[in-house]
């Protein structure tokens, strides 16, 4: 039978193979047409579970999308891992900016191309295949492990919580395990102890009831785009701070020590800066590239729109327009204060001559915690054991909106063991996952279950 | 055989069901997609004006949309008049604001509905059938007709002035008439001695080479929609006067005259405030509504783009954003002079952080003529043998691009005999005519030819 590791070797083909089928389905949470797409990701995930020897496995329903869970509870006297992850994706447009189409897994350069491969079905198939070459080779595993995979996360995870607080006794565990970050860079890895939170805004301005011609009311009635483009130009100081009256009152400065910690890790801002194709990087004065996007809270517009979407130039006043907003938080912000005060600064800009109306979108708290937990290091000894070097602990920018719900609710670690690379392009075209960090996360999983 | 207008009389259903026919084909001349329905057009057109009788009927090729051509010249002793029309209509969206589709021509409430009922298919189709009327009862027309129908009035008329240049002797007439306006209101027509010029400009700014995920990099780089936003915000001054430098420059004043003239309208501003649906008027201080509209320069972004247009909150930093701005002219400002005082503010305005490109996209100077020339006084009383009314001599706010053309190359008088009323919704979602106005116009061509 061989070892679990002896397994992963053989089946690498297989695995890969599976993980396409998995990649095809566009199970895109954020567009309502894709509702039966994310049911059959799903029940591929279930079957996926079964296939691997796991137990109870079931969908559970919510308002939303499904949540995929499977166990194996048979570790008496060890430790019991939840296993944290997502099968909804980002939308993929552009799409005329793909290599090759989003659904169509593709593999160039020692690279798998897919929308979703390395954010998150990649990064959550290893733990499935891993769980797979124990159970298959051994019989058993060395820890308690209970999976709970949503479909929401791309948007906020709306329905995940009250799923947990109301089936608590189901998701207790020891620790949480999240592999959905990023190394530091290629060949090191990195454990979170931080990730921003997330609230969003649909900002609307109006004016007359209909498309107006541009000749024949031109200069006589208020244009919503010119409103909603002054009001967006209120968001920001000329230097990139936020404008919003008490946006930063709760925010806890960075420590003295930990920007030292940061500096230490000598990120090479002009390194990124040519990758990014940006003519200069701008953000908050004061802080480096790695703080702003850390440590420090954001206020992004991260659409609008308003007129003809279309080729050629309509030649008219809209009746409306539209943006989208989106605050990353740090700590001790709380998204629904910072709506608030959003609100409030938008009523306060709102000229006579146009109707503004908004609408709340998303909201998620950061995270933050301590490092010093068997959990976590054990997770960066299973990294050293098989990329022979220790992971450094950071903080990430982006958000998993549950995080901090695991944290409160459990009480209990969440680790974040991610294998993707920065640049991988999340949420951008051309996503992918690096092939060689799939099949090594299995062994660092395999590594550190046994530690635990 | 009967008169001219017995025989309008009797053809009235047959007319319109033909209108019907040429109302259906989306002629859009601003979508490439359509190019096959523009020669569809004119060639329905070319038959059409062969059906009522017109020789030396012709496709007049350009490196655009053909121009239709035809004429009858056996009026010896009498005035020529060119009669101008667009067979090209505005794209038909938003489309789900239609009552009908754009498309299927429907009569409700005395009213056409469709895209290009007023503007300009339906207008122009007057002109023809009434030709009909003449040829079939009394086998000629009381003055020589020509007819420069083009297919490229709603993107500015770019091939037009070069064919009118090249075919001078053909197109040479002693007036030219144009059916592409409205009556004041409902009951009193209007002939136009000023209308605006337009000159417009696509604005991209960008900074990334790719969409970037908001939580990465969020806060580190620039935001291609904040940078544009904040350039809008610098287009207008608080109050709405345009800010930017040298726009005013060339504006000739209002003369109290012709304010006094406008006064005596008794223009209802409230009315025209609940039918647009404003909760208030908003514009250049100093001017009222018609004011505004009639003889004073705008600066108006028709459409912005940045970021995922789709359902739902897609967080990313877009790579970049855009903006199509057009500017309505007045006497004296030069189109092309405008652009590049944009041009100037908008790179004096670029931080170092994005890349901004502009291209320039369409270009037509104001039109403003003298009122006491014969053709001119002849439609008006053509429009009062109809009408009851004498029309009113004004100014409109939009413009027909090829008009200022027309009077500088051929020195001649061009009429504008316009058929809509206001709030057709030129431009916008449910453009109708008034059948009445319709038929009404055929009769007043008829009286006005015969004046000549």
């Amino acid at each position: 039978m061989g070892t679990p590791e002896q397994y992963l070797r053989q089946n690498k083909e297989r695995y890969m193979r599976e993980l396409f089928a998995f990649l095809r389905i566009p199970s895109i949470s954020m567009h309502s047409k894709h509702r039966e797409d994310m049911r059959r990701a799903a029940e591929w995930l279930a079957d996926s579970l079964r296939q691997a020897g796991l137990e109870h496995v079931a969908l559970l329903e919510t308002e939303g999308n499904p949540v995929v869970y499977g166990d194996w509870l048979h570790a008496e006297g060890k430790p019991t891992v939840l296993i944290y992850g997502h099968y909804d994706v980002q939308p993929p447009d552009p799409l005329a900016e793909w290599a090759s189409p989003p659904f169509e897994p593709e593999i160039r350069g020692g690279n798998l191309y897919a929308r979703g491969a390395t954010d998150d079905k990649g990064q959550l198939f290893i733990h499935i295949k891993t769980v797979e070459a124990f159970l298959q080779t051994e019989g058993k595993l060395p820890v308690n492990i209970k999976f709970c995979l949503e479909g929401e996360e791309e948007i906020s995870s709306p329905h995940l919580e009250p799923l947990l607080v109301q089936e608590k006794e189901r998701f207790q565990a020891d620790a949480v395990v999240v592999s959905d970050t990023s190394f530091y860079e290629q060949g090191l890895p990195a454990i979170h102890y931080g990730l921003r939170g997330i609230c969003g805004m649909q900002i609307e301005v109006s004016a007359a009831k209909n498309d107006l011609h541009s000749g024949e009311f031109g200069g006589g009635v208020a244009n919503p785009i010119h409103e909603l483009a002054r009001l967006i130009a209120t968001f920001h100081d000329a230097e990139g701070k936020v404008a919003v009256n008490g946006f930063y009152d709760q925010v806890r400065l960075l420590a003295e020590e930990e920007r030292e910690q940061i500096r230490k890790l000598g990120f090479d801002e002009e390194k990124l800066k040519d990758e990014l194709g940006v003519p200069a990087f701008f953000g908050e004065p004061g802080y480096s590239f790695l703080e702003r996007t850390w440590a420090r809270p954001t206020l992004e517009v991260n659409a609008i729109s308003g007129g003809s979407q279309d080729e050629g130039l309509k030649s008219i006043v809209p009746a409306k327009a539209w943006a989208k907003v989106s605050c990353r938080l740090v700590p001790d912000q709380n998204p629904e204060q910072i709506q608030e005060l959003l609100e409030r600064h938008i009523a306060e800009h709102t000229p006579a001559h146009v109707r503004v109306k908004t609408v709340r979108l998303t909201a998620a708290s950061p995270y933050y915690a301590a490092v010093d937990n068997p959990f976590m290091q054990a997770g960066a000894e299973a990294y050293r054991a098989v990329y022979n070097v220790r992971p450094v602990f950071t903080r990430a920018g982006g958000s998993i909106p549950i995080m901090e719900a695991f944290h409160r609710l459990f009480g209990c670690p969440v680790v974040t063991m991610g294998f993707g690379l920065p640049g991988e392009n999340l949420h951008a075209p051309n996503e992918f996952l690096h092939v060689d960090n799939f099949y090594n996360g299995m062994l660092v999983m395999a590594d550190f279950w046994r530690r635990l």
